[in-house]
């Protein structure tokens, strides 16, 4: 009975919404998609070992996996409305689909999201979601679109969630100086890498204001560098321009701390490009809804995103984020 | 660059549709759906070893991925538009994902079915696949519905899905007298369970006349049970009434065919619920677009789905269907 698993985390989920006609228990979900509006639909796996650690709470995981999808529906600009899940378990574990289910309903509650279809299957565990948003028709924010001269902007702070990584990773030895660290400051970034907020308000926000945007989920040079292809502009970052939370500066050298935020994954921020002259009062609508955006850069001409040091020379990285297979 | 792959899947899809407004490369689609219609959605996912062997065909896994999934909405009555594709790959292999397009394009080329996203992930190999439908408002098929004194039918024929399997594991002892089978039996086989049918005109065309619908995916029994569940009936099936193929009647024995048709999984014809007064003018409809339709039984008082002898007593099955986990 596949069904079962999925009712029950259906069932810590009080959304219910108007217009699901037919939710879990049939062949499909029966959905009334509203008048006049497009409908924005991503999909995202995360996948035991690759995204997150085989130990992570199930709790934090129905969160996670629900926060990754919400957030490629920020990042155009949608408002959220249903969710498919697809469960892959070793076992029927009725505990950890329990936790997975109250972890998925705290942060459907917020959203209004409805859970209306899925299925569970025997296997590796892995997480697969698929989400539905809704957007007035032509209003969506788009990677392409970024125009030079754009000043660009990223919402909340970097690299928090590769810090918090770190601080978990017992086998990395440049994590050893962080067991040291107050519990409470590790607490801080490892709940920024489990319990990412997907920036919603922000990102209906921007639908006024912005000519680009994309969501920071693989780092943010690899992600700026996505916009930069598709809207075949050049993207300039000033290192000491990114926003640092508390935690991140208490932990970590400045070297490290750049590294971590302008290549570290699992933020979760927006980051978006605006023309100067509607810059100011972006902040200001920002503001108001609760939501903070940092300049950190512009478009130019080129081809790339780069990040420069104060005196303009381009500081190289390691690593320019999370590597997908090619 | 996880898009790389899914751009190469649609790549090999010609299909295009005026209501995809953006399609793969964003962090979500944007589509315009029909106004006036309800959306179906449903999502399935396929892992190797569990439901399908490693070693099958990429062709054969992207036609069956989406078959699998096309089903679905054929059980609703919907007409396919859309699909999102997950793809869990242990190395990034650009000639299985090309193989795996070539045959997901056959399929969705029929039935005017266009990729508009997904994303690829490194683990073990497994497919998950989100579809989604339109149906009048109020005129999908459902599992509820189902009334005592309805005719029960079945498409096509069935069983040939689990003989096929049984001809492929040659570590099975009752499959070794298929091997001296004549090749092209063993192929039409084979082939109904690596290449399902999703009957999509079938399903429209029931819209006009069936109470209750779902497609068999688990097997006969077990998925009229869920219907005599839902509808809260019992449905009776005649053993001697189940329609088979000629391939199956070749090369197995009454009561070895008998379990592989009404407890085989994966046959993706559809069951459904007729009232008598419009049977006559179903099969003559269904007739009419190449389909064709068997009477196998009928909804009756009661709560579970029985096979019947000629006699009336019932004929239990050791193993009813394919068993998710509970």
């Amino acid at each position: 009975m596949e069904f079962d698993l999925i009712e029950l985390i259906r069932s810590r989920c009080a959304m219910t919404r108007a217009d699901v006609r037919l939710g879990i228990g049939d062949d499909a979900a029966l959905l009334s998609p509203p008048a006049g509006h497009e409908l924005a639909v991503s999909t995202d796996t995360l996948v035991a070992g690759v995204h997150f650690a085989a130990g992570t709470a199930a709790r934090d995981l129905g969160w996670k996996a629900l926060a990754v999808n919400l957030s490629d529906l920020a990042a155009m600009g949608a408002t959220p409305a249903w969710a498919l899940l697809s469960l892959t378990l070793p076992e029927p574990d009725r505990t950890f689909v329990g936790g997975f289910g109250e972890g998925f309903a705290e942060l459907a509650a917020q959203h209004g999201v409805a859970l209306v279809g899925g299925d569970t299957t025997r296997g590796p565990l892995a997480i697969g979601m698929t989400v539905h948003g809704f957007v007035p028709p032509g209003r969506a924010l788009r990677r392409e679109g970024a125009r030079a001269g754009d000043f660009v902007f990223v919402t909340g702070t970097l690299g928090d969630a590769a810090a918090g990584l770190r601080c978990l990773d017992r086998g990395d030895p440049r994590a050893h100086g962080l067991f040291n660290a107050p519990p409470d400051t590790r607490e801080t970034l490892v709940r920024r890498l489990e319990r990412p907020t997907p920036r919603i308000a922000a990102g209906a926000a921007l639908r006024e204001f912005a000519n680009s945007c994309i969501d920071i989920s693989d780092g943010l040079l690899a992600d700026l560098g996505h916009v930069a292809t598709r809207s075949g502009v050049g993207i300039e970052i000033d290192a000491d321009e990114l926003p640092a939370s508390s935690a991140l500066l208490a932990l970590f050298e400045r070297d490290e701390r750049l590294a971590l935020q302008a290549a570290g994954g699992d933020d979760y921020e927006l980051a978006f490009s605006v023309p100067p002259a509607r810059a100011g009062e972006m902040q200001r609508d920002l503001a108001r809804i609760g939501a903070g955006a940092t300049r950190i850069g512009r478009v130019v001409a080129g081809d790339r995103a780069r990040l420069l040091r104060a005196d303009g020379s381009e500081l190289i990285l390691q690593r320019r984020g999370w590597e997908h297979f090619a």
